[in-house]
């Protein structure tokens, strides 16, 4: 068997292990009102890459097995309440090709669904038995830090004067805090030095930045059935991604981004300017870039595992969807 | 001094500790779109009903005087939390004489800054020395809790088949489980037993079902003019209360109910009809009831500290807003 076969065998147990959990949790029937909608959006194909992150950080040191599933979870659900609440802010209809769940059960619905599994994230971080304190004040300082990158999203909306600075910012907020929780969950768990948990926070952060600006790439270029799926209120929007961003100092940008052209088309004009002028290339060198600073922080594990998490950081990287 | 005196100078002082502790919290300028409606949501005149009685139940058991403060700004916070994503829900304009957080600053800002809030009470909570996993664990179990009591409302928007039982299991949930835990609170901090919680717990319950039905009560009777606040919304939405649940099996009551007068004209045919029925009567002998039921659980405290307590029970059922 190959090494990356192995690597994704590993992937997919960790994944399929938490989905079981998941599953496992014992929600009541009732008020249906709010336990359809949390079995609905708990039921999402995600990719659980947050999980996986937690269990290889944590396994590298040792840290015990039924407290990395609980962080696992925790972490999970904890993304879920995101997307749930983003996807009301944001306006979007779908998410992995089904409604979001307040296109399906109602935004008043949607709201309590999401406090609900954020409020079940918190119950589940608090079973975690080594170093529980710690493990829940870095769970939470993550989840304001996530919260205040979502408002800094929706406040630079339509705003041209935002700096690439300041969207390095927000993007460090809003996907980098919740990654560099899950590395450092491995290391708290497991009972490490601050020194050790720094330089995994550091990891996750960078990670999480390679990550996003990947998200921003991959929403217009990717041509996969489920991708460039929030595309359209993102742009109706006047989102700041790594794109647009870079296009805005070069000359034609503003005709093709204020044109009234219909979406598909528009999306085709942005790929070839996106290309044309470089603005595709430096994103994915940014990207690149972000992976390499990651990878830095690796020397924290001995040498077989810093093996795995080098794999786990380059399948970041190389994703597609 | 008499003692009416007194037991409110008491409830000013832990008001307006709590108050300066809140304005203490260093929250940052920027992102403004988030701090801007946190400090607006947490400059509110509330009561801080749910402090009071975190204090006063801990102080009975001498728990540690700043646990005590942590766990009664979280309980605080909690509570604005679910105001403000409730507000949003029930689609209420205003609270307390001002524009709600949603009315002010849009939807989008308001359900981040309820989960900001949220969030901010969970790095609050855990900063709690004594017995802090239970605390948590309280605390968690607690917001689930209120969500489902959340749920049910809003499940039994317009359904004219809502028995007394679901109404007062619904109640329990939204209004009691918060006061049940701050009652409970006071327990856990100070390191008692089991039993002594639980009779805590018993106690905040009855005495949020008390509350609940007084507050259905005052919504529809009281004339400040701050009360009926929500009344408007509430009858547009067909909410379920302790009044027209009990209305429902007088005749005459479809026809007021289903009437396109005015809602002051409304409000007043309301009134009459509960008045005459003897529904009002009901509902003021209901809340009385679970007064004295809440007083039966007191025995857990000494003397001399029980008499506040039963100072504190009589005044929320005596409140006039």
């Amino acid at each position: 068997m190959s090494d990356t076969k192995l690597f994704t065998e590993l992937l997919d147990f960790i994944r399929s292990e938490t989905d079981r959990h998941l599953k496992k949790l014992d929600l009541p029937e009732e008020p249906a009102y709010l336990y359809n909608p949390i079995r609905y959006a708990l039921a999402g194909k995600g990719k659980r890459l947050r999980p996986v992150l937690v269990h290889l950080s944590g396994r590298g040191f040792d840290a015990d097995p039924d407290d990395l599933m609980h962080a696992g979870m925790a972490v999970e659900l904890l993304h879920n309440f995101t997307l749930i609440h983003d996807d009301i802010m944001d306006h979007d209809d779908t998410r992995h090709g089904k409604p979001t769940v307040h296109k399906k059960y109602g935004t008043e619905a949607a709201i309590l669904t999401g406090d609900s599994i954020f409020t079940l994230s918190q119950l589940i971080i608090g079973q975690v038995q080594s170093n529980t304190v710690q493990a829940l004040q870095a769970f939470n300082k993550a989840s304001l830090t996530v919260c205040e990158g979502q408002a800094y999203d929706l406040q630079f909306e339509g705003d041209a004067t935002v700096s690439l600075d300041q969207y390095l910012d927000m993007i460090s907020r809003k996907t980098g805090a919740l990654l560099s929780l899950c590395a450092e969950l491995g290391g708290i768990l497991a009972e490490k030095s601050d020194d050790v948990c720094a330089e995994l926070r550091s990891y996750g952060l960078n990670l999480g930045r390679a990550f996003q600006v990947q998200d921003d790439i991959l929403e217009i270029f990717s041509d996969e059935e489920n991708l460039g799926k929030s595309l359209e209120s993102d742009v109706a929007a006047d989102k700041q991604t790594i794109l647009t961003i870079l296009a805005r100092k070069h000359d034609g940008w503003d005709e093709i981004k204020n044109s009234d052209a219909d979406i598909s088309t528009k999306r085709e004009r942005m790929r070839s300017f996106y290309i044309e002028t470089g603005v595709e290339a430096r994103a994915r060198e940014m990207s690149r870039g972000y992976i390499e600073k990651a990878k830095d922080s690796l020397s924290v594990f001995a040498g077989e595992h810093k093996k795995i998490m080098d794999q786990f950081t380059d399948f970041v990287l190389n994703r597609t969807h």
